[in-house]
């Protein structure tokens, strides 16, 4: 098994792990700031003729254009999330033409991509990299290994950082893309397949040796807001659709009837607004999810009556945050990714909801991400731990079925984070003593918001006092854990075999966790 | 004086240049398309925390802690043009420093930063490259030598590929914005210095070492409207003022009274117009200046007569292209530099004003640039030859005095390519038999317009068989030269100095002409 190392959350790392390289262990949340010293990725300079044309007649066509083969890097993004047909329709074509060990590089996987499996059984795909990860494939690759490699799973800030350092070199970038021009200008926010803001291929386009566009609306040049401009655009393909945006919301857009949720959501309003946090020019980010819109909601009761207009919200935009921001309640609106087809017409039309790249979202490595910005951040989780680590891409059951995002980003970056979750889900406690595996570590994560009280990370002295001044309520996590241990009991630890099917890396790109194959 | 070689102009050239490195030779238009294997440049990563601030209290400050020392190069841009005070305020703060043996690698230069003269015979600076170059310091550089290298003149497309490239590596970016917040996201059309599109320094963002906004217009985070993103800018300086916008329109903006140009403009509109150039969804650029101002007028005519409307129109924008936008002629505009500090909040306000950057405007060396989709563009010149070939950089007397711009880039892509100009100016021939300096060259300019009589290049047969059908009436070049020296004479040959005062570059990078220090 080679030399270990130990990282500073007491996880023990190889070295070196096959089918991902040498290992650098998570350290603290800005260890490597400026410790390390290294240059922007650089790629092939193209050349262009007046007399070229970069529409193809098929994704064949493209694809061969671009000169793919085997062992290569492709990369995609999810902006139509639960709706996206391109990822597919791409690997399909990629598969016929027998091209094998394609390496994805995509912005994350969703239910829309369970076709994947086939192609990662026949050997056309044997390597992934995303955010999240669900369904069967999650499920194949955590109990039988299926991958040839494991999977990498990357923050949002975190990929645009690996593809700005050269980490991860994308051989030819598929952007699919709603509204797109005969020399490849986009934007993600016109067309029948509109999705809203792009920020993460706008990365891709930046630094991918080749840029195919796809898309199902061709316009006439020049297409008028661009997102992403045709001097990063090498091909361009007309397809029948790019999938449906009606999926791209699926759940998360109304607020939750759960009373559980209910009782969370009004315990975390209490305490953002107990302890003066919902003040004048206030910026935060919520997760998507009914308990965040819930919170909100209890927000805008507070901001309204106390006549308070915050600065921005980022993320993740969702139909309830773009209706507070026009009515008045925030300044502005940073989006990387729409979460709801039906507004994605709104970026670029409505002053002052600006989309942003995935660096610009949260990459730590450039001149500064909007994630330093917040003021304070909610998420969820699959479980959190007595030291505040998160997990939110296993569950206790030690199995793939959640995603990274960008948690790990705003967690670091906000200067308050608080954690929604029940104390328990189906039985199983989601307070632990340890966490399945780390996302985000609890150096990070400040206040959690539980139906059984709220606990406050030790570290936050500061904030403790405020708890105190305030006479907000709130428990040791000691005490809480215990409470619920004392309701589920112990649950039996997960089995595991040594064989690595999953590296988390946190957003320097320092190895945070490792996930190992469940044993049966 | 080393090994010599010849271009395809017939233009000896050394094959070193001291000063300015190993001469790549012009050997036509498109000839090093796909001949070259380079790569982007790179850069050192940049990292930030979110207690980071990029505010600093002074210019010296801001120069401090991006390290700046000697002998190396710095980046401007011109857009505030005549009106500009950024560039004097640096380099006065850089030679108090006492830093010496600075390169700077401007957009250009006009009469606002006559002040550099001073700073280039004391040692501060001893590069200049540049778009253009007019008044004493191009006279003292002409004509007694001052500079320690030559000069480099690169087209706007030009500029962007060598930065790109890395073949100019940029230490310190100072980027004038109207419009910036404490991260430095910035615009250029916002504020009492607005100046519109800032196309320039986009390019200047993304590859410099460091990146230093100054801004005489600190808005509240985030700025609404981003042309230049934080994650590219480390520090942020608030000045009293930028400049004078009131000075970037200057003699430019009114259509010209001058009854020979107005002969001039009236001809080129008939050549367009009758050789059914003008038609529903053309595109366009014209330069700035009354003449073009004034064929602009008779294109309106003509479209709304006859119900046209155009696609585009790229630029330099001024007030009378957004007049015609605004009435609906054309359907769009794309703008790397708005002509007027009037009309420099349209950018970004008016839906279909597209801002641009030099990459996207007119670098060969890309995906594709809006160059290279022209259908006609209009130039003017200081002297054109019997070959074709024009200058528009030194005057006949072999003086620098003029700028390259976006000149050569254009001809090169648009499919027409018209002159105006007149015959004789100030008694001298503007047709000549062999122009002092080539700038563009002559295989990329298709139709001479003087008021002596339209001349087409003999290497557009398919153009003179379109002027044959319909009945257009034009010369040979060489009779129309005829008759401009049996008026004017033959003017004496300017005498010229073995000493290399300036390196004239293609858009590719390739050197298209020299010029010589001028024997007084």
């Amino acid at each position: 098994m080679g030399k270990k190392i130990t990282n500073s959350l007491g996880i023990e790392l190889p070295e070196y792990i096959e089918g991902y390289g040498k290992v650098k262990p998570f350290m603290g949340a800005f260890y490597y700031y400026n410790k390390e010293n290294y240059k922007t990725a650089s790629r092939r300079i193209k050349n262009h003729k007046p007399e070229n044309k970069k529409l193809c007649s098929s994704i064949r066509e493209a694809i061969e254009k671009t000169g793919l083969k085997d062992n290569m890097t492709i990369s995609f993004h999810h902006h139509l999330r639960n709706g996206d047909a391109v990822i597919m329709l791409v690997v399909e074509e990629i598969a016929k033409m027998g091209i094998k060990n394609i390496s994805i590089c995509s912005s994350s996987f969703t239910n829309a991509h369970e076709g994947l499996l086939e192609y990662i059984k026949n050997g056309t795909i044997t390597s992934l990299s995303t955010s999240g990860l669900r369904g069967d494939i999650a499920k194949e690759i955590s109990v039988n290994n299926i991958m040839k490699n494991p999977v990498i799973f990357r923050t949002h800030g975190g990929r645009a950082r690996a593809i700005e350092s050269g980490e991860v070199k994308i051989d030819v970038a598929f952007i699919g893309t709603p509204a797109c021009d005969e020399e490849g200008n986009m934007n993600g926010s016109e067309g029948k397949s509109a999705f809203g803001a792009m920020g993460y291929p706008m990365i891709d386009a930046l630094y991918a040796e080749h840029v195919v566009a796809i898309t199902d609306n061709l316009v006439k040049y020049p297409l008028h807001r661009i997102s992403i401009p045709q001097i990063y655009v090498d091909y361009i393909v007309e397809v029948e659709s790019l999938g449906d945006p009606n999926l791209i919301a699926t759940g998360a857009t109304r607020i939750t009837k759960n009373p559980t949720e209910l009782l969370i959501a009004e315990k975390a309003a209490k305490v953002l607004t107990g302890l003066g946090l919902i003040k004048e020019g206030f910026s935060f980010q919520a997760g998507s999810g009914g308990a965040s819109l819930a919170v909100c909601r209890y927000l805008k009761e507070y901001m309204v009556k106390n006549n308070i207009k915050g600065s921005f919200v980022s993320g993740g935009i969702n139909a309830y945050i773009l209706e507070l921001f026009k009515e008045g309640l925030f300044e502005s609106l940073l989006d990387i990714q729409t979460f709801d087809g039906s507004i994605a017409n709104a970026v670029g039309n409505e002053k002052g909801y600006i989309e942003m790249s995935a660096s610009m979202y949260a990459n730590p490595n450039n001149g500064s991400c909007v994630a330093h910005k917040l003021d304070m951040m909610m998420l969820s989780a699959t479980e959190i731990d007595l030291n505040f680590n998160v997990n939110s891409i296993t569950g206790s059951h030690g199995i793939i079925m959640g995603s990274i995002g960008g948690a790990p980003d705003t967690a670091a970056g906000s200067k308050v984070t608080l954690m929604t979750v029940p104390s328990i889900r189906k039985r199983m406690p989601i307070i632990t003593d340890k966490v399945t595996n780390i996302v985000t570590p609890g150096e990070t994560v400040d206040i959690l918001v539980s139906d059984r009280g709220v606990c406050v990370n030790p570290k936050r002295k500061d904030l403790l006092d405020e708890f105190e001044k305030n006479n907000i309520e709130h428990i040791d996590i000691k005490d809480l854990y215990d409470e619920v241990i004392s309701l589920t009991g112990t649950p039996d630890k997960v089995q595991y075999t040594d064989n690595i099917v999953g590296v988390i890396e946190y957003r320097d790109g320092s190895v945070i966790d490792i996930i190992y194959q469940v044993k049966q």
